[in-house]
């Protein structure tokens, strides 16, 4: 299987209410994981919500990083989608999981860009 | 099972090159999905990369919706997660599909934030 990308989809329960509420160390947080797993930033957009709650993203060389937070239930549904070979993006998740001093995380690796190679033939 | 939001993961696959390889429109269309979906529109941001693709996110108030576009391949990745029951995620994700005339789309819907709720036992 040929795949362009990897995408983890991140479940992230437990966190600290007080980060997940705070624009900008979110937004510190985000930039950080994408310099941390070692992505070339390209675009940052977040977003507060009154009463509560972030959503933000770093567009990155090699695809994006989300984040969605619920204060209120300490969660936080978390993207990080990477193409190529240069980068882990669990290196970018596991960050944003400490920094949001998370108890539980759940998540899913998922292959994006699959194009069919030619099959070899072998005759046994 | 009670859930914040859905997600739908779709891989999009021969699209009209010149359009993914072009800023402007794939903005557009992007905002356009939003728009159609009835969603709210905080936050856009695009990326044109060299030699080619672009790279995007419309961050809506129900969480985002982004593209990578593989203008080479006439492949994209878009993503589009909602939360709430207002809007329907395939609204959007239909539209981006026809707007990139698109021959063939595979597509995973995921539930995000997945809380248990108490579970009331009946005497039979």
């Amino acid at each position: 299987m040929n795949a362009l990308g990897r995408h983890i989809l991140a479940e992230i329960y437990g966190c600290d209410s007080d980060i997940l509420d705070n624009l900008e160390l979110i937004e510190d947080i985000m930039v950080q994981s994408a310099i941390v797993s070692g992505a070339e930033i390209r675009e940052v957009a977040f977003h507060k919500f009154n009463p509560q709650g972030v959503s933000g993203v770093v567009v990155i060389s090699e695809s994006h990083i989300t984040i969605h937070t619920w204060p209120e239930l300490g969660y936080a549904a978390v993207d990080v989608f990477t193409c190529g070979d240069d980068v882990n993006p669990w290196d970018a998740c596991n960050y944003i999981a400490k920094m949001l001093r998370a108890q539980n995380m759940t998540a899913t690796e998922v292959k994006r860009g699959v194009f069919e190679k030619p099959v070899k033939v072998v005759n046994y």
